[in-house]
């Protein structure tokens, strides 16, 4: 049954090949001081930096950089981008990149003007911004994350062993973000899969939660299908423009607030694949991939009917002559199938984590209560080491 | 393949059984003259009318009211509406009702502060509001149109026996909406099904259009699937909320801009129906079920392909041992006999439609060109004899 809830998504999408051309008009509504946030410079290697100066010369724009924002973002790299946004009066934050580059701009977007230290309010207290927040725009140049189209931002403390997610309100998602597919097809294909699990298991730790019928769950299997045939696709052809459009479009709609109005959530894959991500420094999408099938085997027997769903549903399994189990333990053999054929890393040993890294592990994992087992330390322990 | 697309849906949206207590807080964002715009008085009949009118008053409101908006908008009650809202200097306007209010309303909206006709500049030109847009927010007591969330109006000018529909910009969404399904449950039975059908037939025209493989069809699929689930369930069970509140929310997705970004789309149903009700004056929905049958079957032979995925994605029929034609012919097949089972109305002449109507709407018919075959007059007036 669908609960009560608000849905409001104000971020502007400008989505295609030409999509850049857009940049010039968002700039205008905003003041004259940017602060400019990208990554380990691949924007310089092809031209995307170089056009970007050039909209942000004509527009009268005055801009400083921060550039080598890290695929998982550390908070000393957010006390930098801070300190450069107060120095440069930064009225307008435009992020270029992948989702850490926009979660990491968010994260200096709502600390700027807040007077307390960001870590402890924002990612250990999960308070609110009340300070004012510097409007953020995105140049997408990686798709998995939906970062481009939500409030959520993702820092690292490598000090404390801990990476956390803070899911702000709507006035921190982007203003706009310029999604351009063309701009996925430099990617190493590691990254590329990388992503195409973290949207999967975005719409998966959406999906198995809750026994009810609504319509979240009807989205989410279309979302799903189409996901796999396009990723399908994508593995053998990485430059199919057509295959590659479907996949950046998914993975905004699998995590802009969408498939989960009005249903509850699990996000318990996060919270492990985050707790390895904060020992390993590993791929956020590849430390999903690594823990999914140990967690999900493992509370199956939990959600069979959901699970017996998944099959018949997203993977067309035949329903004929099987109990529900069967069916469930068929859709998650058809996930593990899908996951082998498109090449992701299936054990947390291939990430770097260890058997002496477990404990340390286990207590970095948040322990959320959506899902169909509501996990306790032990079998977090038990489901990482299955995960070895 | 993903066209090139902006997406931006501003619309804010409370949804379930206690999405009222949202307006207040909402009214609060505008002026103090209200323009209060309602349908044939059951608002009156339940308590939803005495639960506004004591927000208003408590939000320090001084409001205005046009009431008796019909299923099918005239141009006659518009240039009331109007006259009504420049009288009393509306400042915002509280649309309480279906899509036939929701779509008055922003009708009125962008006609208060425009200096010519309406119906010439809107409907016959459509051309774009230059005036300031008054503000629109909605209660919705009816799930069908999708109206709540997207800009568009369609208005009847009996007098030349034309019914047309403007799709506006983002600046005639309304700026709220507020979506409770109890409130649905009280409709005739005749409306909750020809509001069903409207959703249905929302999907189908933008999935019966192009030949890619899209995100935007899987997402389609999916909110067919899901309506085809929950529609049985809301005509055995009317007051089921899970089902209602399901339709309710599947309507809103099924036309707010989302499934129909970077594709083609048809809607050469929605011309034949309007001209229908042009002449019949017939409820909307019912309108589309009655012609919808004799254009897929006309069309399908060119479209051949989706109509065989719409069999083994929407309805599940097995591809084993068949040719696309075959599976194309049991799709419409499937289509047809759920639309009998919810009981849609399925010819014209039981909407009050007769033999010597057939070339009066045959030139009422806009003729569009998204389908699988452009259409032209000899088979509109073919289509429309085959649905007498």
């Amino acid at each position: 049954m669908l609960g009560n809830f608000t849905y409001h998504n104000p971020t502007k999408l400008y989505f295609g090949d030409g999509a850049l051309g857009h940049l010039k008009e968002e700039l205008k509504k905003y003041g004259k001081n940017v602060l400019l946030v990208y990554g380990g410079g691949s924007i310089k290697k092809n031209s995307l930096y170089d056009e970007i100066v050039d909209i942000l010369k004509e527009s009268g724009k005055v801009w400083a950089e921060v550039s080598g924002v890290m695929p998982n973002p550390t908070l000393e790299k957010l006390y930098e981008g801070i300190e450069t946004a107060r120095k440069n009066k930064t009225e307008f934050i435009l992020a270029v990149g992948g989702g850490s580059v926009c979660d990491f701009s968010k994260a200096v977007s709502v600390s700027v003007n807040c007077k307390e230290d960001p870590w402890d309010k924002y990612f250990l207290r999960f308070e609110e911004p009340e300070c004012d927040i510097i409007p953020v725009g995105c140049v997408l140049t990686m798709a998995g994350t939906g970062s481009e189209m939500n409030a959520g931002s993702v820092i690292s403390n490598h000090k404390e062993h801990l990476k956390i997610g803070h899911v702000f309100g709507e006035e921190v998602m982007p203003k706009f973000s310029i999604l351009n597919p063309v701009y996925t097809m430099t990617l190493p294909e590691y990254q590329m899969k990388a992503g195409i699990y973290d949207i999967m298991n975005h719409i998966c730790e959406q999906y198995f939660s809750g026994d009810d019928d609504n319509t979240s769950d009807y989205i989410s299997e279309g979302l799903m299908r189409g996901l796999v045939n396009s990723s399908r696709i994508a593995v053998k052809d990485p430059q199919n423009y057509e295959a590659r459009s479907n996949i950046m479009w998914t993975a905004t709609w699998a995590l802009n607030t969408l498939v989960a109005m009005g249903k509850s959530t699990d996000w318990m894959v996060h919270m492990l694949g985050q707790a390895v991500g904060a020992y390993t420094d590993a791929t956020h999408g590849m430390t999903l991939a690594a823990v999914s099938l140990p967690y999900y085997r493992y509370i199956m027997p939990y959600g069979v009917k959901k699970f017996a769903r998944f099959a018949t549903e997203v993977w067309k399994i035949s329903p004929e002559g099987k109990t529900e189990e069967q069916l469930a333990k068929e859709g998650i053999e058809a996930l593990e199938s899908w996951m082998k054929e498109i090449g992701l890393v299936m054990n947390i040993t291939d990430l770097g984590a260890t058997t002496d890294m477990i404990e340390g592990i286990a207590d970095a994992t948040i322990i959320l209560e959506g899902g169909y087992k509501i996990l306790n330390r032990d079998e977090v322990v038990k489901i990482l080491k299955d995960s070895l």
